[in-house]
């Protein structure tokens, strides 16, 4: 077999056999065949696309190029999450506490991730002295001693996913469906749960811009992860705005923090975490519809035991647990300022991508992996689609440590927000269920 | 500027602008860009196309990334050719020394290629003693004393198109029109030539399966020649079947001495060579029209005055003159083998590129760079379409050094003959011409 053979079969339209996307993915692992080559053949695959057999022998391939978590020394079932991501989506912060809180074994792997902040990793390591590097020993301990730990992959889980997606991030063939979907798929499947919940966005801040490419990925899913014999749920919800009020590391560790001490009683953020959570929970056998599901993670917020269980996990991985309750232990910015509105009207839409873009301008996210990331800057969301806004009004809190970048962060703010006379219609925040 | 961008503008169709290229070309010549990135992006490019100015800016840049040939020294006016490739297509050796003699200087810089046989340089090297590595120096020379000369690339001629084309050979992208047309038109350009007589091949063995694609390549080549300052006509000729009768280096050598001694007074490589001479000598003004032209070219063969150029040409590059008069002076292959018609019938239509294959089986040309070619097999065809066949009559003569491969080329040649009852319509040779 030869690879070009392979590159000009996909340019042509053609299905790969079985066989031919073992051969690719063996030489993407072994690194037989040349990153030229793969990269054009990903081109080709995002042009082409891919049949759902073909993506499901991608998955399968990729899952078998490398070690596979075991989790049977943690008694009882377990249920894992992933989230296409978005902006201000801190989802994981909020609901493994609670769901470990309701006796569910939650044993996360997360990322760190390229964008506008960093991933759930970089988010936990903004609380002092919190370590993501964890043993796959230390993992499986933590997990069997507390129920829950949030650590960065040791293991040497899908490789030749790792290999393609450093190759897909710098050659334009990230948004390709049958990619995103054999990639998130054999990651978490390797990653060793028995159920797993997703959370596909779509929107101006997601990689799905519409809705019927949303719901095609969140079926492909659920397809792929029940033929790989894993209790899987998709939910699809809204990335048209920002999901929480936060946009950076530290402020938004500081709103999970805030919902799990009950301090809201109701966010999108909040919304949307706990009905993924207690997805987590039905798929687990431990409730028996959502509402019971979401009412039982609600007590445990109302009663502590989430704040608790929060406090557990960062004090088991060498934080300082008293953050949970005083989050000005958190690392702070220097300069705090406010954006005012300049106009009077309702808030119509939000370009999300650029929110993302204000925070990144402040130092909240990387571009190149090298890059550091500074743990404290941000920005605090005042308005939502619909709020109704006075010119002075601000619209956001800018935390920066340089004037010059709160001035830029502040105007690409000000571009991303559209305002207009008229209340616009309200986007429904879980928009479809896949599965279960 | 960052490749990454540059890939998805041009994956999302959009156009690039002249320093867009630039810094491409630039990062391909020196290479800052990796191969992975470029990669992606010539399969964009593949799928997306470019339009003429990004052609024409391609063009440019990859003509500038290199040294260009002076041909001022040579006096006179300094016509070169090109064909887009076929099978059995050898009217450089025809057409060479014959414009030569007619006064009109030839500097051709050719090439070894890929597939089915070895390019120029091959079929003039299979010719004992003769070299093609001569330096800038000595071809100039050759060419201002005996007008002519047939030579590999030694000067840094467009290092960006040699680049890009080995990363094209192994992706599945060579067959992509801006990209076909910037390659040949900087090559061409930076060989230094004043006129330019293109030879655009189309049918079943030619990267131009189809007419409207052939005469849209033959036109934009025209225009970017002639947006160069360069007087450029294109001729589309046929490559439905193999346009001479021998396929193999030393074959073809032979065939085209044949023509030059005068013993073929009218054959499809006569009229194609006769006519792209003509045009040569027209462009350069040695000639009023192309029959005119064609007839000057044809006294050269009756007078004996093309042989003997060829002599001179072997002779200054270092070969045995003898040849010319004696081609058993030519490598010869051990096994010598008919393959005979299975039926009655007129030949339909031939499978040319499989036609190609069969000649490739037996060792005549070279899959890649490293391969070496066997000078003395090859194919010599005795049929063309529209010809009638008797059960038994020979189709076609084997030259081989191995019986196995003889037998395999046999079947893949009686594979690409369609038979059948009806005679068939005749393909005009000479489909169109475009410019001048």
């Amino acid at each position: 077999m030869r690879m070009v053979d392979l590159i000009i079969k996909k340019r042509d339209s053609y299905t790969h056999t079985k066989e031919e996307i073992e051969f690719i993915v063996k030489g993407v692992t072994d690194e037989t065949i040349p990153d030229y080559q793969i990269t054009a053949w990903l081109m080709a695959v995002f042009f082409k696309g891919m049949s759902d057999k073909e993506v499901a022998d991608l998955t399968l391939a990729m899952l078998e190029s490398g070690d596979k978590m075991d989790l049977s020394s943690i008694p009882g079932i377990k249920v894992d999450k992933h989230s296409t991501g978005g902006v201000g989506d801190t989802t994981t912060l909020v609901l493994a506490p609670l769901v470990a809180a309701a006796g569910i074994p939650v044993a996360k792997i997360s990322g760190r991730g390229l964008g506008h902040t960093g991933g759930t990793l970089d988010k936990l390591e903004s609380i002092p002295g919190v370590t993501t590097a964890l043993s796959i020993e230390d993992l499986l301990k933590q997990v069997r001693d507390i129920g829950v730990a949030v650590a960065g992959q040791t293991a040497n889980l899908t490789p030749a996913d790792k290999h393609l997606y450093s190759l897909r991030d710098v050659t334009g063939t990230v948004d390709s469906i049958p990619l995103i979907l054999a990639s998130v798929m054999s990651k978490k499947i390797a990653s060793g749960a028995d159920c797993l919940v997703l959370d596909v966005k779509v929107g101006s801040g997601a990689f799905m811009k519409k809705l019927e490419h949303a719901r095609k990925l969140a079926r492909s899913m659920v397809n792929i992860g029940t033929l790989m014999k894993r209790k899987t749920a998709a939910l699809i919800t809204d990335m048209d705005q920002p999901l929480g009020m936060a946009i950076g590391n530290a402020l938004e560790v500081m709103e999970a923090l805030e919902i799990l001490r009950g301090e809201i009683s109701s966010s999108p953020l909040k919304e949307v975490s706990l009905t993924l959570g207690a997805y987590m929970l039905l798929l687990a056998g431990a409730c028996e519809n959502i509402d019971k599901g979401k009412e039982r993670l609600q007590k445990l917020i109302s009663n502590g035991m989430g704040a608790r269980k929060m406090e557990q996990l960062i004090e088991a991985q060498k934080g300082d647990p008293k953050v949970v309750e005083d989050p000005y232990l958190l690392p702070q910015a220097k300069y705090i300022s406010s954006v005012l509105s300049p106009v009077d009207g309702y808030l119509q839409s939000v370009n999300t991508e650029e929110v993302g873009r204000a925070a990144m301008i402040l130092g909240a996210g990387r571009e190149r992996k090298s890059d550091r990331i500074d743990p404290s800057v941000g920005i605090w969301l005042k308005k939502r689609i619909g709020d109704k806004i006075q010119k002075g009004d601000p619209i956001a809190v800018i935390h920066s440590n340089d004037k010059d970048k709160t001035e830029d962060s502040g105007k690409c703010l000000l571009d991303a927000y559209k305002m207009g006379d008229e209340k616009p219609e309200e986007i429904p925040l879980i928009i479809d269920i896949i599965g279960q």
